[in-house]
């Protein structure tokens, strides 16, 4: 039987992990596809390096276009990183008719729609399952399991580091700071871990995930993003009081076919999936009309995981071809993009205020939420002997985000409050 | 382009949900297996019943041979429930080189063996995802997306029915009985309810998805089963003071080449992601060597959660199909047999004694436990006034389940224990 040639961009931890599980489960692989898969080529930056891997040194090679032109190369895949460089290789592999897996939610999250369209346009696939949530078939999920059914939210834990600095806090009421410096020194978090804390890495896989979700080109830009650098260990502590954890949420939603697409730290009700998934461990929670709620749970990361992910990529792409239904998923994106604007984006908000401890505070504070048309699901009021001033909580009820700006706005003119201690948004 | 012919055979909730979506998404199944897909002949029970679905009364007919022996038809969808009917039904489509698609849990868990094998002799596949956990697709990423995995462990909460009950008694605190007759005012139970709350419907889900996990041939009489319905408020209580959840868990384990499956009452600690999973919910745990810990949670049952299920596999039979590579699944049971006997089976304990209020019991008792050199991790005694006796609450190390046998054994001719109240597997 003619081998399937697959010419693979890049060897470190993930495209070793790729070859391995080529070699070793070659008989598997064969009967889902019909036919042996050879890795044919390999890209790397020194072929002089030694590796740990048993591989034939003539497979390897330092060009990527002797890859991307080998008219004998199939399928691609991309485990290399890196943004303008690899696209190019891509859209050109695409224009030569090979399909393409990648791990890179950089290239995908910018350019997603450009690719997308080149494999279209050439019948080919470009399958990415490995670059949200590595070992959570969320992708796939969402393409094939929800293909006869209408996404209406999907909520996400995306971004390993930043639950485990948030799950840390949680369960040993420590400092931000404090976890942050512990995380980076057991490798969870990088050096500069600006991408993780403030949102940037989630945004990215959420503008994937809901572009397949909602069938529509969402780009970065489209999504409202806050980091968990502010986040303290008392706005946990009083999550947890109230029955909630502080997640970092990615949520897009749809409404007709209006979108909105987020990333902030929210409060998530405890009896809520979403809230006992602690650790590096990620989970995406996809709302169906037909199939209701799901949720998916796995590592978020890892070699061995994406690996995983990236060969089930490979298998599919191979049966598309084969199957002549390559390009199909780049089709679906096929709806007009339309935005919700500030007024229309609703949900619960929860509110910590300091105010002055004297009386007529609280009737001051609730006249501001009823101008503003904001009704209140529960207000705590209680003194807190370390700052001698009173604290209010307050949990609204569904409330649009440009109606609780306001709110907050004039907060600012208010002398009994002291100060607008937090503010987060609450699902579940 | 000709056409993919579905013979469908029952018209009930979930027969009529296929229709639906068959006919509702005829534009993106189309694009995912390259023909139109059309259901040519349906099996009802009698042709003049008026339907509330619009379609063609020529198709159906109350002969399911008529449907089974006729050459045109490519693939049969399986809705209508039962077992030796069914099942040679589903023999003969196979021999006459027709896929099937099925949402039968009975008959898979009886008969799943010999008709993967006719399924495998006659390169046809039979596809059954919707029979567990309807909408989770739990065996597709059992079957493709663990391919190059191997799976240690799955834990399974598979039925809706005793969740919702043990869901409802620890967030309540009502007694088994009165949620089991609420249960069954609302629908959730049936009103012989002993398949569900005995246990016996997870068994048969769990012998299904130990068979696909581990490659061997499970059968239902190697499930050890328990029910729920000696579980007290009390015990849930016990548990969440412990920092427990109380769940009917199907567990399947696999140490080196041996296995152990069994369904019961267990203790799941709160912070595992199975303890948050509340009411009708389903979720299927899954521990595998490469990608880690996984979940996937969702609806267990309903019309259109199946209906959705059943789609994606006739996708998947037809796709196959065309690809000839059908027939694969039933290959892939390869492994002998052995089942670990109860000196191999280790877990935590939880056991709760009621005991004579006097000197020197709780030595008596702990010395037992070391005699058959179990361990324990905590022990808590507290007087109980109501009951005029103490309270012994144990909770062990890892343990084999030969040695707990002995020791409850011995017990009973200890008289200083009054009784033994409860005892449950611990997980988490």
């Amino acid at each position: 039987m003619k081998p399937v040639k697959v010419g693979l961009l890049g060897l470190g931890t993930v495209g070793t992990g790729v070859v391995r599980i080529v070699q070793g489960h070659q008989e598997d692989l064969q009967s889902q596809v019909g036919s042996p898969i050879q890795i044919d080529k390999i890209l790397v930056q020194n072929k002089a390096k030694s590796r740990s891997l048993a591989i034939d040194h003539d497979k390897l090679t330092e060009d990527a276009w002797e890859i991307i032109n080998d008219p004998d190369i199939d399928v691609i895949v991309e485990v290399m990183g890196g943004i303008e460089h690899t696209k190019a290789y891509i859209l050109e592999a695409l224009a030569q008719g090979k399909s393409v897996v990648t791990a890179n939610k950089d290239l995908m999250a910018l350019h997603g729609p450009e690719i997308l369209e080149q494999a279209r346009e050439n019948n080919c696939d470009v399958l990415y399952e490995a670059s949200v949530a590595g070992g959570i078939p969320i992708i796939r999920t969402l393409v094939e399991g929800f293909s006869s059914d209408r996404i209406l939210k999907i909520m996400g834990i995306v971004n390993g580091t930043t639950n485990y600095i948030l799950s840390k806090m949680s369960r040993e009421g420590a400092s931000y700071e404090d976890v942050l410096k512990e995380a980076q020194q057991l490798g969870y978090a990088e050096a500069d871990p600006t991408s993780d804390v403030e949102g940037l890495d989630a945004a990215r896989k959420m503008t994937i995930l809901s572009t397949l979700g909602f069938r529509v080109n969402v780009a970065l830009e489209d999504v409202a993003v806050q980091g968990i650098s502010s986040v303290s260990k008392e706005d946990i502590l009083y999550a947890k009081r109230l029955g909630y954890e502080v997640k970092l949420l990615g949520i897009a939603e749809r409404q007709d076919d209006q979108i909105s697409v987020s990333v902030q730290p929210t409060m998530v009700k405890a009896s809520h999936p979403l809230a006992a998934v602690n650790g590096v461990f990620n989970a995406v929670y996809v709302h169906g009309e037909a199939v209701g709620e799901t949720m998916f749970y796995g590592a978020g990361a890892g070699e061995l995981p994406t690996a995983t992910s990236v060969v089930s990529d490979l298998v599919a792409a191979i049966k598309n071809k084969k199957l002549g239904v390559g390009g199909r998923q780049g089709a679906m994106v096929y709806k007009e993009k339309k935005l919700k604007s500030d007024e229309q984006i609703s949900s619960k908000y929860f509110i910590l205020l300091h105010v002055a401890d004297r009386a007529g505070v609280l009737a001051r504070i609730t006249q501001v939420f009823a101008e503003y048309e904001v009704s209140l699901e529960s207000v705590l009021q209680q003194p807190n002997p370390h700052i001698q001033e009173a604290e209010i909580i307050i949990i609204t009820h569904d409330a649009n985000k440009a109606a609780i700006r306001k709110v907050l706005d004039s907060f600012g003119s208010l002398d009994v409050i002291r100060r607008i201690k937090s503010m987060y948004r609450v699902e579940g």
